[in-house]
């Protein structure tokens, strides 16, 4: 096993790299006092996400309490990474949500109606992680 | 556009067949008051599921607040699924923590030394989407 720390922290730049390239990610927020974490897709607009929602939940949610954590990830064989945003969630009001037609924020799931929400970040932050699962690579052989 | 509605919600034991083949979520926890999320290796032990973490900070929160949620998820062209698990978190004292050793609760990068979290589920909730995502499918040339 290598001595070299396998642990890499990543700059903001990479990490608004690798939020750029995404679609998916899972949004934690608050409701009442309690946690909760739901999959959300967005679109990132200028240094901002949108996403849309057609459950109350959610907007009541950032509405009592606007803190929220939102993180991406993915993993293959030899490395993971995963970035994390911290920062608040705002309701887009009638005037404002027409933003969320100019940039690539695609429903996956149809429904009548959407709400957009707007995630504005305090501070970003990411690794990437040199991966050692050599359970992988047992095999009945081996 | 199909008619029928394109979000299943899953059944409990369906729930938990997915937490058993996966190892690898996203676990959301209060810090002081805010909310924080981060990538967690974990295995299931009986009606629970046990983490590593070497990370006082979430420890800390853990202890302050064992509120918790956690989410695994995946996705393809077709179909993505997600489920939710809400709960509590306890940090497994010196006489518990042999309990990690009897689990496939592989940690995918070494470090010196770890403890061990308990999440005790409450809740489970599953829903699959029938993905409607055109632009995939969209060449060049159609």
């Amino acid at each position: 096993m290598s001595e070299e720390n396998p642990v890499h922290d990543m700059t903001a730049d990479e990490c608004w790299e690798l939020v750029r390239t995404q679609e998916f990610g899972r949004l934690a927020f608050h409701l009442a006092d309690q946690v909760h974490i739901t999959p959300i897709n967005y679109a990132v607009d200028g240094e901002t996400l949108l996403f849309r929602t057609a459950e109350g939940s959610k907007l009541l949610a950032v509405v009592m309490n606007p803190d929220i954590a939102f993180e991406i990830d993915s993993y293959d064989e030899d490395e993971a990474w995963s970035v994390i945003i911290r920062g608040t969630a705002r309701h887009l009001d009638e005037f404002e949500e027409h933003r969320a037609e100019n940039v690539p924020l695609r429903p996956w799931v149809p429904t009548l109606k959407y709400d957009v929400v707007e995630i504005t970040p305090r501070e970003i932050s990411g690794r990437r992680f040199d991966l050692n699962r050599p359970w992988l690579h047992i095999t009945p052989e081996s």
